[in-house]
């Protein structure tokens, strides 16, 4: 305040944006604000034409007129009249529409509300967190690690895969022979684990969950593998009828046959990607500081995604069996809705911990290049274009070795997408059901209701309407899930 | 998804906002993605200059060229090396800073929240509004209307002001009786009522705060007029020694001695501003259409005031007696937050409701032609910027008759800004305690912190951070005030 005058009038001029014209419907009927009196003084004071009754600067022109004149003409031209014909700023005809501050507003009443859970919480259930009670989610008995025992197994079904592309390339395997044996190993990558899973006894929802992960991610890779090498094999095919003495080129890169080694093969299958390529990008060196901030995030987020579920997702959970049991709808709709918020915090941070530090972490480890591993779903209008930039390795690989090499074959662009959908629907209901034993198709159901919402947001909102629409699908569809199946795996095990 | 190819291209492209330059740290090492093999075909594919490496349009590129070429040669560039040296967009290398859809979350989330909250409140409070309740906060004895018959009497008070005026013009009094009268009278204005809140025992809280208010809103105004009509007196003795003459202009506006009339007086006592002038600017018609619409949100905010008071605020209210009892700091804090968010969004719309509809209402219906009654003040970045634009009546007069006095008198800046404050703080007092009849200073307490917050936020916080710091203070400062006087107004009254 102690720049009433002239800085707070300069400050407001900075600040409100005033649309220009617009019309301004309050017309003054006596000439806006004159002096007191004709008689008072110099006829009325200048100023006050049209274009400034949208109330922006007046208050400066005064002050800076108060500066020159003497204490008697600031009384005529301010004190006596201090007001004019101008519009409030939240009518629309005043054409403001500078709400910087509404974002700090949200932000700050986030913050505030979730310190009120936070608190909440902590005086209900006290402290739950319990880092060694994660040890027993992914073992039952400590001297049997069947996860990790079938972590190490896939090992075979890569050689196997390494081998068959040699036969390949050195003729020794026909086209067919290979293919058979590239199909027998890959029905065995997807069916191996879920005889595990479902005749091992130790095996622990989680760690079958983890296992399942890993040999998904295997599957995909030999897929991508064997497409490639195939496409280098009838690549060079051609070239050798056309012109079979082009070999220029940067003698650092590594040709087809060539590719076939040990050390590539693991290269790829660390390599944070599932699209095989014979030179990857590779930058230049290992950034030690990179390497420990990712290394540091990692360790942080394990921890607080660890405590947070202890500490606030658990107790949601174990509070809403009743309400589902009881099918009371409104309690379910409110256990819903208090569940979406960790939820969501949770997602978020997994989406982090995964995409950004992990895969980043490990990339720079092997001096990957490519570090495309989301894009900018967060602005998603659509959610066509979430699913396509939130999880782009899975995103490049449908897009690689499924969706255009059906295009080729002369599929429709509907039929294809549509298929892409149903793949990534059988994926998410087989990484949920295995391991938790347990056939309900929410999961299933889940992505395949992508395809009626996308048709939806694509079609009827837009900009900001669809990015929020995209919000809430994540937002509430994600909890919704997730108290499906506790709930029923709930009244499986302990009824 | 049907339009997985160039369509997202180029919406990506239009999205993703790619700060120039910042020297990626990621080198290509082998020349990025190159084809497979360089006997494989063309001797790479072009591209891949420096400039395109942080990862945005390459997929346009790819697609435009597929549209030309055939398959094989779309496999070759697009197919066998599909990876590229790029950092991910959250790393900071990457200068990606579009979260545009960050403001849809957090408005997303606010809502669902909420919608939990009031989901919550009603499983666990059944329906609390309850419209006919209202009527006994103003009212005791359905045959003693106190509060109104104060507002009544305060016709008095004016029209003294308007005969010591009329007096003074004609010279009758003298400017000392004048001025006596007019201190009386004024003094009288602001202790009567007093002396009736705390004598006369059907008066409600409610009641008295409204009597309270009316005749703090006619003391300020009476105050104005008194100032104004004694300005213009100097102004005329002035002119008449200097030139006598002078007497041109507009045959519409209203000289000193003629604006002395009834009608000019209600005017001004019912016209929405505290600061008087000879000739008001005035809007040329009644807008049947804004009128309409300022009278729909009055009656809407009105009842939805009334409702949200009862079914959310009264129940945390009840339930915050406890702690405070016990003096138990963890719950305490607790209480408070979770009283935060109903207590700001009430008071959001007390705004709305009060400085929008209400008396845009009111100006509307009288012609007022000046609608400044707020400024922009959601974007304060300073206590002091929020102090002066968030209530532009009482800021203008205080900035009018207190302030600049002040300044002329020769008091400092820094003098004549406490005293505002110390005069508001005064007030905020006035209005709260004597309807409790309780002395507790919480008020007066809570303005003159808002000395040392607006030095501390003006010094030490700049932009958002300002604009956040604004935001909590009108957040936390509020329930904390309201907590400080349930609590005592409870002990005082039921203990």
């Amino acid at each position: 305040m102690a720049d009433l005058g002239a800085a707070g009038a300069t400050r407001r001029r900075r600040r409100a944006t005033f649309a220009a014209g617009r019309g301004g419907s309050l017309v003054p009927m006596n000439g806006a604000s004159a002096a007191a009196c004709p008689s008072a003084g110099t006829a009325g004071h200048s100023g006050d034409t049209p274009g400034q009754k949208h109330g922006s600067p007046e208050t400066a022109r005064v002050n800076s007129k108060s500066e020159k004149h003497t204490w008697r003409s600031e009384k005529q031209s301010d004190v006596l009249s201090c007001h004019k014909t101008r519009e409030s700023l939240l009518s629309s005809e005043s054409g403001y529409n500078n709400y910087r501050g509404i974002l700090n507003w949200c932000v700050v009443m986030l913050i505030l509300s979730n310190a009120r859970l936070f608190l909440e919480n902590l005086l209900r259930h006290g402290i739950l967190v319990d880092p060694i009670q994660v040890v027993s989610l992914f073992l039952k008995d400590p001297y049997s690690w069947p996860a990790a025992c079938m972590v190490i197994v896939s090992n075979i079904f890569i050689m196997v895969a390494l081998y068959t592309e040699r036969q390949l390339s050195k003729g020794s395997f026909s086209e067919p022979v290979g293919l058979t044996i590239h199909c027998i190993n890959l029905t065995v990558i997807l069916t191996f684990p879920v005889a595990v899973v479902l005749t091992v006894p130790s095996v622990t929802p989680v760690g079958g969950a983890f296992a399942l992960g890993i040999y998904t991610i295997v599957l995909l890779k030999l897929y991508s593998y064997r497409d490639v090498n195939m496409w280098c094999r009838d690549l060079s095919r051609a070239k050798a009828k056309n012109c079979p003495a082009v070999k220029s080129g940067d003698s650092s890169k590594v040709c087809y046959p060539g590719n076939l080694t040990i050390k590539d093969m693991y290269y790829f299958a660390f390599a944070p990607t599932l699209c095989y390529e014979l030179n990857f990008p590779r930058s230049p060196k290992i950034r030690m500081g990179f390497l420990l901030r990712r290394l540091v995030e990692m360790l942080f987020f394990t921890q607080l995604l660890v405590a947070l579920t202890q500490q606030w997702m658990i107790p949601i959970i174990q509070s809403s069996m009743k309400p589902l049991e009881d099918m009371d709808l409104s309690r379910m709709m409110e256990r819903l809705l208090r569940l979406a918020v960790p939820n969501h915090l949770l997602w978020l941070m997994f989406f982090y911990w995964f995409f950004h530090s992990s895969l980043n972490f490990s990339a720079e480890l092997l001096r990957f290049g490519d570090r495309q591993f989301y894009n900018d779903w967060w602005n998603a209008e659509t959610v066509t274009y979430f699913w396509q930039n939130w999880n782009i390795p899975v995103h490049k690989w449908c897009l690689r070795h499924f969706y255009k090499p059906l295009l080729r074959r002369g599929f429709s662009k509907i039929v294809s997408q549509s298929a892409v959908f149903f793949l990534s629907a059988f994926f998410h209901e087989y990484l949920v059901s295995i391991p938790l034993r347990m056939f309900r198709l929410w999961a299933f159901m889940g992505m395949m209701a992508q395809l009626p919402l996308a048709w939806f947001v694509g079609n009827f909102l837009h900009g900001n309407y669809g990015n929020a629409a995209v919000w809430i699908s994540l937002i509430v569809g994600q909890p919704f899930a997730v108290l499906m199946y506790v709930h029923d795996y709930y009244v499986l095990r302990y009824q």
